[in-house]
Order: structure tokens, then sequence, then C-alpha cells
């Protein structure tokens, strides 16, 4: 078989239906986000950041950057092994004990990424646990989705955020079968947010575990940055609360927090926590720093919810349609995967506006959209740069405006 | 159902068998590994660390260092999004292209972990390739295990390290079915060292691409730290070539090098690289400065294979028997966990000499050991004592000495 030439054929089919994906080049420079320098095929250029999942811009923190240049000179750069053999740095305990109390559970277990910890815990629990049966919310993650599927114990897909869906699905099990119900609080493309309690209470009502993703809300929302379920106050009614350190928090990696049986049954039993090198100790420590700066720091969430709020008003104000959410996502749809990435680009080319195109798989296909996502680093000069961008483009090309 | 008392149960188990895990927590001291800080109830120890897979003491390497704290100035603590959406940084880019280079190969894809590297990657080729069948060594990794099972694909396991095997079980498939042919250059727990150029022969024979993990090989081997591959003179004739940053190069994430096609194949289809937050820069970049380092510098691995052969001849002078094997790897069989993590235990209580003891899963049930990973920052004075300690156990305890 020509294996490359099966590959070539492969890619060439997605540049046909617009889905080959093309990386912006960046590096954002620490003290000047959402500022970032692109590296262009002609050269470089200064650009403006308006899709990053760095939604506080805590990556470029100082307390952040400091913990991590005094772990780097105290600890070295990795972790030198496995949590098991010899990659346990103390940080990495620390950190654990400072998500457990962010969450209000007894432990919380660390991986290398958010992506992991959901494949990882998921795949682990649905696995190990006789019989267990999954309800997962059609609109889940990817991360999510393949752990669930990698369980291979039986699925069920319920209606997006919809508790009657979900307890009619429920009920045709009998209480004793084990169960776990995976969803998510805020869902990053759609920026829509469940009805945790609901959930609960129908997860309750059969005696199911709730597994909840909060890696868009963690930081974000809550008094502590605790994510959905803090600000509602359901902390305690969530079996697991995962998390993520490479969004709102600025750095990398992924955790869960829930009892500490839980928590250390996935340690002893998740190939993907077990067979891994820990994360760099300077990594842990700018998590620390900034989980903790962020627990008793409300200027960036209400900051951050101003400047969202700002940038809905005057898109509004020109009739540029999005999608209507809870949240602090701004999705405006192009549903054209082909538009959508010839608008990033002409943003880009014209404006220095860095908006990336959202395509199939990150999104069905017909959805595409370009997904903004404003931070308290944005002023008042990128937001009227953005919707006069925005303004001008829907001009130009007669794109359709929402009615007033 | 009682989900905690489940939990509790399984936990209960691992303890009653000995396969219970304590992870001991460290400091490790930039500019003075292999030393570390234990954190232990009773307060803190200093240890000698003869068990990281830092193999090389690249972790606290000022080149590495000094790259890390410049781009964490420069960029920021993360990477700010997953590299489709505004987390591809410029070291990002940089580091593929070393990658490649390394490898002698057109292309190279970062991923946050090794272990993601092989799970993605496996599983989307195995499963994007329609009917391809995979042929694993049967001594193969977790994540390549756990990669080829999330495929679906069909699997067929040959004899560990042996060609014939691979040629008889390959030679049950008409040619032109698509093949995949996954091993390891340097097996991490028996340290044994595949015969890379006859599995290849068998593989070429049948169609079928090859697969080589070499993560704990990288760095290591080879003029460049290619590898085994680079060292025998084979790297063009490997498909894929996988490895790691987290072991010998000291900091942490996972890699493919191949054609260009390949990588740009599973960059475009492998869910555990696009849904997750791309590696922090500065990681990035203290990988960068750690494989240029190595590539054109020899003393470490000299130094390194020298101090290997050292604590092997003074483990033979008393008679301690150890798993013979061509690597740098250096395991001393308990074959039983209870006696594993007590020998463990009394050379961390007695001597402050950090051995993990390895036990199930990470080896079979039977065959538990102490893997000793002599480094080429281990002076004289930390084997002599090393060995010292092991004379005194294997004679207080009456353990069995191998026959001169």
């Amino acid at each position: 078989m020509d294996y490359n030439g099966f590959f070539r054929d492969r890619l060439e089919d997605l540049r046909k239906e617009g889905n080959y994906r093309i990386f912006a080049e960046l590096e954002r420079r620490a003290g000047n986000f959402p500022r970032a320098k692109q590296y262009r095929e002609d050269g470089e250029a200064e650009v403006t950041v308006w899709c990053s999942n760095d939604y506080l811009g805590m990556g470029q923190h100082p307390v952040v950057l400091q913990a991590m240049h005094e772990a780097l000179d105290h600890c070295g750069a990795g972790a030198g092994g496995t949590r098991n053999i010899s990659g346990t740095n103390h940080y990495h305990v620390l950190l654990e004990r400072e998500l457990a109390d962010l969450h209000g559970k007894e432990a919380a277990l660390l991986f290398t990424s958010g992506y992991v910890s959901n494949w990882a815990s998921l795949s682990t629990l649905a696995a190990r646990i006789p019989g267990c049966v999954v309800f997962s919310d059609e609109g889940n993650h990817a991360s999510m989705i393949e752990g669930i599927r990698h369980s291979r114990a039986e699925k069920r897909i319920w209606k997006h955020n919809d508790p009657e869906d979900l307890d009619r699905q429920l009920s045709e099990y009998p209480k004793e079968t084990p169960k776990l119900v995976a969803f998510e609080s805020v869902y990053s493309m759609d920026g829509d947010i469940a009805p945790i309690a609901e959930i609960c209470d129908v997860a309750d009502k059969h005696g199911a575990m709730t597994y909840l993703d909060e890696v868009h809300a963690v930081g974000l929302y809550g008094p502590r940055g605790g994510g959905i379920a803090e600000r509602e106050g359901l902390m305690d009614r969530l079996t697991v609360i995962e998390g993520t350190l490479g969004k709102a928090f600025g750095v990398v990696g992924g955790y869960i927090t829930g009892t500490r049986e839980l928590c250390d049954f996935v340690r002893s039993f998740a190939s993907g926590f077990i067979f891994t090198t820990a994360l760099p100790p300077a990594v842990a420590a700018g998590a620390i720093a900034s989980i903790r700066h962020l627990k008793q720091s409300s200027i960036e969430r209400e900051r951050h919810q101003r400047v969202v709020a700002k940038v809905r008003r005057k898109l509004d104000a020109i009739g540029i349609p999005y999608l209507p959410n809870p949240s602090h996502i701004v999705p405006v749809m192009v549903k054209d995967p082909v538009k959508c990435r010839w608008i990033s680009d002409w943003l880009m080319d014209h404006h220095g506006i860095y908006v990336q195109p959202i395509n199939y798989p990150t999104v069905p296909k017909g959805t595409e959209r370009l997904r903004i996502t404003p931070s308290p680093i944005h002023t008042d000069a990128d937001i009227d740069k953005l919707v006069s961008a925005l303004n001008e483009l829907w001009s130009e090309c007669a794109l359709a405006r929402a009615v007033a």
C-alpha cells in the first residue's frame, strides 16, 4: 500500500472541503498580552489575539512568572519521572491540596493536560466499575467522548443540557446499576451553561455519580474561581469536578477533584496517569500561584465580564449577530469553513486582528464560526478596533446583520 | 451502589497484595542533582535519587534552564490555547524542526507527553487507514497498547524482539493489507534492545509501516543523540520514530517524526493532538536547548555509559544479581512486591538512597524489581555508597548472590 499517498489524499480532501488547518505561528509577549508577534512567510507582524483561552491573561501575571522562575532555579526543568518513579515533586503535592480546597473536595489528582484528565478518569471509572453505564451529554468535549469510548462501557447520549431526557434515560436502568453522568458546565464552542442543580437532582434520584468538566469555568466564575458549581453553591453535589490549569489559570495541565478514595482509585488504576512523566515542578508552581491569586482576587473576573458585555453591546449596536449565551464566549456564526477562513485571514491581514476560524472537527460541519474570547486585558481601543473591523467587513461583503 | 465503598475495597485489594503505591515526595535541587529533599511525615531528609529517567541530568543543565527563563520572560507561562486556536508558539515550530533534523525526517509533531504521542499517533494511524492490522511487540509500553486498543483495528501480538515470529504473523496477510509494526528500541524495564534492522527487513518484505518508540534512547545513543536507530544507521528505515522530551532531554513532552504527509495527517486527525492545550513555550524552549546541546556534545553520553559500567562492575564484585542487558538500565530483580517495597524503604531510611520499587502494573506480577538508573552526575562516592548499602542488605537478609 502507498501509505504516503493515502495520507496525501486525505489531506487533499480536507483542503477541498475547506477544513485543512493552518496554524498561526505566534509569539505572545509577556507583559504585553493580548499582543503577539506573528511569523508569516513574508515576514513578521504584530497582532492582537482575540481567541486565546488564557481568558484572564494569567499567563503573563507577575506572581505566576515569579513562581515559575523560582521553581525552575530550585528544582530544575522536568520532574524526572512518572509520579510513582521519582517524579512526585513537593509542588505537585501542594498543587493537589490547593485544587482540592478550590472545589471543596477531599482530594485532587493532577494530569498532564485537561484532555488526559478527562480521558483517563472517565475511561478508568467506567471500565473498572463492573456494569457501569455512562450517560454523556451530546455536547461533551472530545476528551470525554474518547475516554468513555475507550472504557467500552455501555454509553447513553442524552440531549444537550436536558435533565428531562437524562431522567428518562436513567430510568430505563435499575437503581442498583452503577451509573456515571458526564457533562460540562460551560460548553466551549456555544458558551451555554448546564443546569447543574437539575442534573444533580436527576442523577441523585437514580443513584448516579456526576462528573462535571469545568475547564471553561475554573478561575472565571464563583467567588474564589471554583467555577459555575461554586457560583451556584453546588460543588458538594458533584462526585467529580474536573478542571484545567491551561485556560484561565494560564499554565498547562489538568486535574480531577473528589473523595480521597475516588482520586486514589484513579491514581492507582488509570494508565494515562500512571505511565506518564509528571508535570514540570515549575508548571505546578505557576499553577499554584495563579490559583491562589484568583482565590482572593475578583478584579480579573469582574473586568472580564465587563469586557465581554462591552464587546456584545458594541456588536449589537452595529448588528453583527452572535450566538447569545450566559458565559464569556462570543461565537460569531459564519456556517461555512471557506468563508470563515477568509474572514479570519482578512482580519489578520488588514487589521492585525487574530480570531482563528473554528471548523470541523472542533465544531460540526455547517456551524463554522469565529469564536471571540474577550479578556480583562483587552482595552477599549482593542474593542473599538475589533468592532470597526467587523463592521467594515460586514459592509464590504454585504453579510447579514442582526435585526435590531 | 456505594461507589466510594467500591473504590475503598479495590484499594484495599492492592494493599493486601503489596501493590498499593506510595509516591516519594521529593524536591530535586537544580545544580545539586542527583540530590533531592524528601518530604516525610516525620520531617525532611536528603536523599540521592537512583531511579530518575532524567538520565543525563539535563533537567538541571544551565543551557536548558537559561532557555526556559528567557522564554518565560518573553512569552509568559502557558501557550494560551490548542495548537489550532492561538496556541502555536514560535518555539513549537522551532522545536519540531529540531526534532525532524534529529531523526533525519521531513517533519515532526509535538504532543503534550510521550504517552499522548504514542496513544494519539497509533490510534489515529490504525483507525484511519481502512483495514489496517497492527503488529505489536508483546513488550510494548502501556501508551502504545492503549493507542492500538483505542483504534479498534485488528491487532496481532508478536513475541518480544522476535523478527521470526513477526515474519510468520505478517505472512498470514496479503501484501496489500495495510500493516503497522509497532515496537520500542530500548525496553524500559528490562533494558533490552530491539533488533531494529531485522524487524525493518521483515516489515519491508511484507509492505508494513514501522513505528519505533525511542523514548528510552533519544539523547542517550547515537552520535547526535538520535537514539538506537541513529547509532545503527537505521533512521531512514523507520516510518515513524517516536520520542520524548521528558527523559534524557530533561523537560516534558512527546513527539513523532516521519514524512511531511504522515505528520500532517496525524496533526489533522488525532483527537489527542487537536483538542489539547499546547505545551508551554518555555518547555519547548528548554527542549530545544537540550536537544541542540546533546547533538553536539557526547561527554554526557560517554560518562553515562562509564557510570553504568562501573555500577555493574561493582555489583558483580559483590555478587548482587541484576538483569544483564546492553543498555543503561540496571534492574535488580526481587520478584515480590512486599520485599521490593521493604528493600526500597530500608535503603531510603538507612542510607538516604532512593530506588523506587517497581511493581504491577508497570511490570508483570512476580517480576518486581529495583530499577537502578545510573547517570553521569552520580559520583564514585555515590556508587560506592549504593553498592555498600546493597551489600549490607544482601548480607543481613541472606538474599541470594550471583555465582561468580
